[in-house]
Parts: structure tokens; C-alpha cells; sequence
């Protein structure tokens, strides 16, 4: 053309990416709690009060191939809160409380309208567990990602005393309760949409009988918080334990918490696997063990319990939440016997 | 097939993955300081100690389309570099010094080599800032990004005492100076890919001599950190406030520190801009103003010094550093005023 070269030339949307930021700010706003400070020129400001020794609780996480299904679905305001419940999840098994929340989301080409309905979801995802959206990256990769595609990863910052983060004193004869899972959560979804969508040609919209839902629906259903239900448990020290069941299943996240001369007896008849579980188990048919390393199998948290607070936890479960008895720590090295 | 379904049948290594996290977790602990605390299961712990009134201060950024030419290049050990070096200078900017550090690094499919090569570059950008590399994420996500093909981003977490946030108190008549950046850092480079690989056709290996180095060299260069140089600057409350100089550049940059009633006012002449950004200013040809505010045209940082502590902050940078007196700052809106 012979003309002078621009940044928005090489195909950098500079005007859509100021307003988007104008947006994501709004959002952002709505989650501030009292701990946020303004004037972050650089980077977000956080003032830590009320911890006498405080430890600083971290986790960095992505949404993973669940992006795929909500790209296709065309539906972008559900993968925000899975990536802030499954950040938030990871720090709550540690016994902290999450203060603040960053997220990096990379696009191809600025789509205002597209960052607007992430950034909802990171927003509500954030106001659930009381954390603040206090930073992010959005950034445009010319090149990189696909039209409509994007991929999308946070980071949580969370604070515990340092004589209460968990675990702490898990011993035999402590007992493992398990809270449901709202699907697969964030994790087997390269295996789920192979056999859903590729070997078994479902489409996103397809309903089935046995899900009582659309395929989309069932894949896109959003990542538990167990951060209000279970705060007031961690403010009692009623829990010896908590892990978080993400990829590797049962068998590989419990393993995680166990002390070195603890195993963990789980009753594979304690609870019934949802609809969702049964239906990939089928198309596979996956054998049962890689079900057990790929999958949650329905139950999203394991908390562990010493036998004398048992009551103080069901009384707080009771009315609010089912849980199950899915079995309990016995002598052994730390991996799960699945019974 | 007819043979049963695991999770490595639809794309996912998991073999190759633990070995790649078993040499992440060796090069991760070659970053531990006194802070890190062992144990974290799902999460990084860092114990916080020696703060009275701890703010923390925090961003997450990617390394931007400069990971393009470090594809091109086969070349991963800097990215990481420049990914931390570009957080830290963002937090340090603020007044704060970085704790700990964290990644996520998503590509289509596990190569055990690449991820050790881009996690060895943070590596040795965490040991540069004396900051902990204590959580990070690698995400395979097969079938968003093509082979080969891969994105970086990270978090930082710093603290500064809530007394010591900078800016504090920039006024009238404080002087701009500049500290040199080495190349681009890691803004611009959706423009300069565009200028010197498409439309000039160089390629990456080309020599030029006004660069004395080859183009793939020059854009490589990694970003810089600031932090040993200007930590004890910090210590001695000698600077009022410090710019990054990122996307946007000089222009957008500096006045985000500046107070609703100052301008800063810069003498172009005061340095000269390395040959990078005259030749993509030829190239383009790219206006003045669009240099400005998409380059850091040579300058990476700018510290703003009271007139009363510039022999202070000189005595400290001699012999270390050369810098620029590139301007001042004067009555008006917050802007620059380019003369």
C-alpha cells in the first residue's frame, strides 16, 4: 500500500483492547474485597492483615481441554469459574483462604465481546469464594490461536496460619467422607470429547436419555467451589485433611495428602458414579482402573476426618450438602485400595 | 482398534509428563530461598516473615509474540528468562521485592525436552531476582496448538511494606532517568516480526551489520532485569517512583506513575536509540509517534529521582550502569511531552 506502518498493521487491535480493558476493570471491581488498594500501576496491591504467621498458598492452573467444548459451544462465561474453583479448591485443601485471583487470557485476535464474557465468569467465580480479581493478561497472538480460539490459565494467592495448614495428623483409623463433583470438573476432557464426540459422533446438542441433558450441557457443567461450605470447618480444625480430586482421579490425588505409613481404603460400593461416568465407561469401554486415574467418578473433594469429629462435621454437612462415607485410612504406603 | 480406551489413546502422554514434572520439580528447587516451606501438596507454600505491614503486590503477563521467533528459532531457554525479568521489573516498579514465581506453560503435545528448556530459562530468571519458582502448570492440550507451537505465561508475587509502595510523592522539577533496556524486551514484536521477517524477508539467521548480530540474535535478546541493580535504591527510599517501560512504551508507560497534576517532559536527544529501532523505523517506514508508543526505542526503565538524591542514585549506578537524564518532571496533566 505504501503506507506507513502501525502497530494495529501487524495486526494488533490496539482501540478494541483499550476497551476490553475498560470492561475487564469494571468486572474486576465488583470482586474487590477489603484487602485490595488502589492505585496498582503495574500490578495488583494487597494488603495482608490479621495473620500472625502467615504462609503464602499458590496455585497456577489452566481449564485444559474443557475450552474446546465451550469454544464450540460457543458458550465463553462458564470456564472462568471452573478456573476459579479449581484454583481455589487447590489452596482450600492446604487450609488457606483465597485472597486474590490473576488470570492470563491469550487470544488470536481481541474479540471485546468474547474477554467480556470470560472475565463474567472469572468475576463470579471470584465473588463466590470472597477473592479478588486484582490482575490479568489479556493478550493478543496474532498468529498463535485459531479464529475464535483462545486458551485461558489463573493463579491464586491464598493465606493460612502457619501452625494450621493441612494436612496435619492424618493417622489409621481416620475416616475419608467424599463430596459430589458436578461432572468431570475440569480434568479428562481430551478422553471425554474422543469418545463422546469423535468415536460416538454426538454432537453438542444431542440429548441424552441417560444424562437428562444435552451432551454440551453435561461436558460444560462448572467446577464445584467447596470454598463456603467448608471455610467453617477449616475455622474449627475439624479436618486432618482435604484433597482436591482433579486429574489422576481418586487414585492419584489422595495419595497426595497421606503421610508415609498411610494408605487409603476406599469402598468402591459407597457411592453410585453420575450418569456422565457410566455413559464414557460404555463407550470406551475404558477399563476400570483408567477410569479411576482419569476421572473424579463423581466425587470432587475427600475430606479426612478423625472418628471423634464426626459429628461436628456431618452436623455442619447435614441439610447443606450429601456426603459419603467412602472409607478410611489403614496402615500401608500412601496410595488408594480400592475395595 | 477394538482394543479399550486410556487417556494416552486420545493424546495425552502421561509417562512423558511425570518425567518432564520430575525434572521441572529439580530445576524449580535450584530456586528455593528461605521462604519456600516443604510440603505443599496441590499448592506452593511461602512462609512470609520480617514485614510489619506486608502489601502484597502481584501481576501475570505472557511473553507476547516474541515466543513466535523463538519457535522459529528452535531456541527455548530465554523465553523463560524473559518472562520473569518482565514480572519482576512490573512488581519492582511498585516498590516490592519478588517472593516467588509462578508458571503455566500449555503445549499441544509433552515434549520432555522443550518444557525442560523453557523451565531451565525461569529457572535462571527466578535465581537472578532471588525469587522462588514454587508452583507452575503444564498443560497438554492437544488439537490448540499446532506442533511445536507453545505459550508461556506467569505469575509473580512480591511484597513491599505498605509505607514503601511506590510512586510516593513525585513533584515538579524530579528528574527523569533512563536505564538502557537490551532490544525489544518483550513488547513490539507482532510489528517488528512484520517489518523484518514478511516485509523485508529477512530470515532469522540473516547477519546485519548495522546490527552487528544476526536478526534472530537482535529480537532474542532477552528482557532485563532491573532488580539487583536497584534493590538497594529501594532499601534507601532514594527514587520516587520507577516506569517499565512495556507495550506502549515511553509514551503509555510513564504516565501511569505520575500524579493527576504532572507531566514529564523528555528531550529525545538525550539518548540515542539502538540500531533495532532504526531499522524497523526504516523498514516500516513506522512514524515517529507509533515508534514511541509501540518500542522501548533503547530505554527499559525509568526512575524518577528527587533533585536533592540524583548524586545519591548516580553514585550508585556509576560504574554499574550508564544512564540518561532523559527529562523532568512539570505542571500539566499526566503525559509526556515529547521535545
Amino acid at each position: 500500500m505504501g503506507q506507513a506502518s502501525t502497530y494495529a498493521d501487524a495486526g494488533v487491535n490496539i482501540a478494541a483492547a483499550t476497551r476490553a480493558k475498560a470492561e475487564i476493570k469494571r468486572l474486576a471491581r465488583r470482586t474487590f474485597t477489603r484487602g485490595v488498594l488502589a492505585g496498582g500501576s503495574f500490578g495488583g496491591l494487597f494488603r495482608l492483615r490479621g495473620v500472625r504467621q502467615p504462609v503464602l498458598v499458590s496455585s497456577i492452573d489452566g481449564v485444559g481441554t474443557k475450552l474446546k467444548v465451550a469454544i464450540a459451544a460457543g458458550r465463553h462465561d462458564t470456564v472462568g469459574r471452573d478456573l476459579v474453583n479449581h484454583c481455589v479448591n487447590d489452596i482450600l485443601v492446604q487450609g488457606a483462604r483465597p485472597l486474590f485471583f490473576l488470570d492470563y487470557l491469550a487470544l488470536g485476535r481481541m474479540d471485546e465481546a468474547l474477554v467480556a464474557q470470560v472475565v463474567r465468569g472469572i468475576g463470579r467465580g471470584c465473588r463466590e469464594n470472597g477473592c479478588a480479581l486484582i490482575g490479568g493478561e489479556t493478550a493478543e497472538m496474532p498468529g498463535f490461536y485459531a479464529p475464535g480460539e483462545y486458551d485461558l490459565a489463573g493463579c491464586i494467592v491464598g493465606v493460612a496460619e502457619a501452625g494450621r495448614l493441612l494436612p496435619r495428623g492424618i493417622r489409621r483409623g481416620d475416616l475419608l467422607l467424599g463430596l459430589r463433583s458436578a461432572g468431570l470438573h475440569t480434568n479428562g476432557y481430551s478422553l471425554a470429547r474422543r469418545l463422546l464426540l469423535e468415536q460416538a459422533g454426538y454432537r453438542l446438542e444431542d440429548r441424552l436419555p441417560e444424562l437428562g441433558a444435552t451432551v454440551g450441557e453435561a461436558l460444560l457443567a462448572p467446577h464445584r467451589q467447596y470454598w463456603a461450605l467448608l471455610a467453617p470447618l477449616l475455622e474449627r480444625r475439624a479436618l486432618r485433611g482435604m484433597a482436591h480430586i482433579t486429574g489422576g482421579g481418586i487414585t492419584e490425588n489422595l495419595p497426595r495428602i497421606l503421610p508415609p505409613n498411610c494408605a487409603a481404603e476406599i469402598d468402591a460400593a459407597s457411592w453410585e458414579w453420575p450418569p456422565i461416568f457410566r455413559v464414557l465407561e460404555r463407550l470406551g469401554p475404558v477399563p476400570l482402573a483408567e477410569m479411576r486415574r482419569t476421572f473424579n467418578l463423581g466425587i470432587g473433594m475427600i475430606l479426612v476426618v478423625a472418628p471423634s469429629k464426626l459429628n461436628e462435621v456431618a452436623a455442619r454437612l447435614r441439610g447443606r450438602e450429601k456426603f459419603f462415607v467412602l472409607g478410611r485410612i489403614v496402615p500401608g504406603r500412601p496410595e488408594v485400595r480400592w475395595r
